[in-house]
């Protein structure tokens, strides 16, 4: 059981993050965002959503944001796309990278985006044909991979039949989402191996939420499988829509502390990192969810 | 690698919590947070410590607390006691377990109890003379096992010297403290290999603060190795003295979350732990420190 010498880090704060955030988040802070985080050696940052504003009012303004980010040679900024006319608008906005979204659970894919999962697979699919014509990458997520608000717990084989589907597809990456949190190492490990067994490692992502406080484990137990990339989000923005008070996404502090504690590569600056998570957090009026920061900017500041 | 099957925590929020809040705490609420403990199926609560009021006032009613607990069968209810004088006064005021503590750290132990390490191992040798004629258990605390605020990293030899010392003793337990939460899964596994090669990893148990969000993440790797004992403190009481705006010890439901979905058992009723946490954060006037306390509440509070 080796770890991966090398881990990439997909950015999730200005989409998954700010998207869940309550306030509105001019474009020149998100645009300032993600321009530090490039700083910070991140090569991989989710930049907005090419969803109806009428779904998401705080991606409202995903073509300028697309449009005017600084691009740095080596860095992804991939935006999400629903359907085919969000693809069509990312690819007009200049999108070199874009992502779908499936679910392994029927109840969780006609509540989010009222279809059901084989009918979201169905509407993917021009896009996914789309995509390669016009040489844009499309990566694939899938939520609740280990548990559902509304069905509970979610089968394993469930979700490999999802990662196969989007593999087959011509996705080149599935990031598996624990949407709520709820995941432990084991069931966490079992999901990863039935994935594993239908899309070769190398090309799955650990998406956890850390609602639970359960993240970093489950990332520690999932790099045991070999999984080497995983998403986190910077200062943990976007708290959980689904438990008031809750946290969100995994603080990408706290996992490149860690990745970097097992001597691990990640080609990220942290103390630059929890500069830019201190800074959002400031911005938003709110304390940063990563204990990691917390704790570096504590001893900052005697 | 197989996990273990039982689990055993050992609850810290009485004493290493709550010495570290801020305000003072009365000796009813005291008593009341150890007896909703024990209802949530503890076995093992930290209730004081006999120390100077001039070093830790908010122990001050130690002799009280001890005296007015509702002892329940089969648990146990260990004080903390520095010295022979600390161990006479809990021995008079009924105590059945006691702890004595000692650093890794040759500068923190100057710093934290003013002697050096070989020092303090001498002071502890009457403690376990005098405890093994009064049929006292004695548990032993190591501080700073992977790194200490003023020398750094700490050597796992180092470590398990110590861990070492206190097991020829008669410590019956050594509780490994990484005090200021620094550690990550690779440099715990190697620390805890070193002491298990001088001590039994059953007569081991892991002490994590979570400043860095890295606890739970230790612990598996910690179980791993065959640790099967691990301390924690309800809705992770204590915060940490070293930085400002972190936390310390792991929240107990935290780690009771990821034991029960591992399908490790503990004999602690998780509703009721939460409970707890929520009942004393609220008496403190704070959040909830554990991530899976507040998601439990928030779920329960529509």
């Amino acid at each position: 059981m080796t770890l991966p010498r090398k881990v990439r880090i997909v950015e999730m704060g200005p989409r998954d993050g700010l998207q869940n955030e309550k306030g509105e988040v001019p474009t020149a802070i998100k645009l300032e965002l993600i321009e530090r985080l490039g700083e910070a050696g991140l090569t991989a940052i989710e930049a907005t959503a090419f969803v109806s504003p009428k779904w998401i009012p705080q991606m409202a303004d995903h073509a300028e944001v697309l449009g005017r980010i600084r691009r740095r040679p080596g860095v992804a900024y991939p935006v999400l796309t629903p359907n085919l006319k969000g693809f069509e608008a990312a690819k007009a906005a200049g999108a070199t990278e874009v992502a779908v979204f499936a679910a392994a659970s029927e109840a969780f894919s006609r509540k989010n985006i009222n279809c059901s999962i084989a009918e979201s697979l169905e509407r993917f699919r021009p896009v996914l044909e789309s995509a390669r014509k016009a040489n844009i990458k499309v990566r694939g997520y899938i939520s609740c991979v280990v548990g559902c608000p509304y069905e509970g717990a979610i089968a394993p084989q469930k979700v490999a039949e999802v990662a196969g589907a989007l593999h087959d597809m011509g996705c080149y990456e599935i990031s598996l989402g624990d949407t709520i949190g709820v995941g432990t190492p084991g069931r966490m490990q079992a999901m990863v191996e039935a994935c594993a067994r239908r899309v070769p490692a190398a090309r799955l992502a650990g998406h956890y939420h850390d609602t639970y406080g359960q993240a970093l484990a489950n990332i520690y137990a999932s790099m045991e499988l070999g999984i080497a990339t995983f998403d986190a989000s910077v200062a943990g923005l976007g708290g959980c829509p689904y438990a008031k008070g809750a946290t969100g996404n995994v603080a990408t502090e706290d996992v490149v502390y860690m990745l970097h504690g097992l001597g691990i590569e990640t080609g990220i600056d942290l103390d630059r990192l929890v500069d830019t998570g201190t800074w959002i957090s400031a911005f938003l009026k709110r304390e940063s969810s990563s204990r990691a920061g917390r704790a570096i900017q504590a001893k900052r500041t005697p």
